[in-house]
């Protein structure tokens, strides 16, 4: 242990001393927090591309793997989903009674150092398995997103409500309202 | 023994940071993000509390400076509001028309660095002017705060949803839809 550690130090010291003779940058700091990082904010893009493919796919185990172990899920008209298991068991007896095509439109995406908003429109699109007809609902969402220590950017709360006047209540047995219009 | 070696190495490394730097002090190095400082989670709560007595005050532009100028916030059932002055707008006209007491009760403030979420529960009440009864509506709330370059946390987004079946219209002219239980 003790040998590791002189090492490390031996290491660290050799590269003081490389960056002080040369013009190296100089020691690393501690990072600052980066404003809406490129790579940070592609990360986020391909997460929510492929939240959109784990819907259409039906893999609860994939849509939970884009979760941190500790996130919170808050659907509207839900009760709030704690953690990562909650979650996939939530998706996996949904996806059981149908088929879900979400499209998520993204209107605002920013990455601060390990801590990320995305928020936008979706357009969920549910086709009951049992075959009645699809029913398409449409909202805001928004996500944060932390990046955890193995580099990984995961969802930490994700929430969702209607822009409009209140959807039709989605258990399966309430009445279908009238539409007004 | 090894607490005499690590400082050692540590006056070691400091010597030659200092020495390669020459006689001027080295750059201010960039501050990590920390997480859940306790200054910024009492900023926060501080926010919470004003945003309660604000509401109850009917005083929008109080409201109003607790969000950043870029603000959006996102009411269920509402179209976004994009702007701090679209949020003032929008508050006064509501308290020409309503008091409002609102309860935010807190289940998760996190902060990194310059950027904190806040999530909870709220319960509002809101009672017409014109003398009618009172309605108390429940729900879910998440707000995403920003430190400002000013040192001051404030509102960035803020989105709410509800938590069981959907609230009834709140349009004056929508028919109230037949409860199915």
């Amino acid at each position: 242990m003790l040998r590791r550690i002189s090492l490390l130090l031996v290491v660290a010291v050799s590269s003081l001393v490389v960056g002080c003779a040369g013009s190296a940058p100089p020691p690393a700091a501690p990072a600052a927090p980066v404003l809406n990082a490129p790579a940070d904010v592609a990360a986020i893009d391909a997460i929510r591309d492929a939240f959109m493919k784990g819907y259409e796919a039906g893999d609860a185990e994939a849509l939970g793997k884009l979760y941190t172990p500790n996130a919170v899920s808050a659907s509207n008209n839900q009760p709030s989903l704690e953690g990562r298991d909650a979650i996939v068991a939530s998706l996996k007896k949904m996806f059981e009674q149908v088929s879900v095509k979400a499209v998520l439109t993204p209107e605002g995406t920013r990455t601060l150092g390990s801590v990320g908003v995305d928020s936008g429109k979706y357009a969920v699109t549910v086709t009951p398995k049992a075959g009645a007809a699809p029913v398409t609902n449409e909202g805001r969402y928004m996500v944060v997103y932390v990046k955890d220590a193995d580099g990984q950017w995961r969802v930490w709360r994700d929430i969702d409500n209607a822009i409009g006047a209140p959807a039709p209540a989605s258990t399966p047995d309430a009445a279908a309202p009238a539409k007004a219009k």
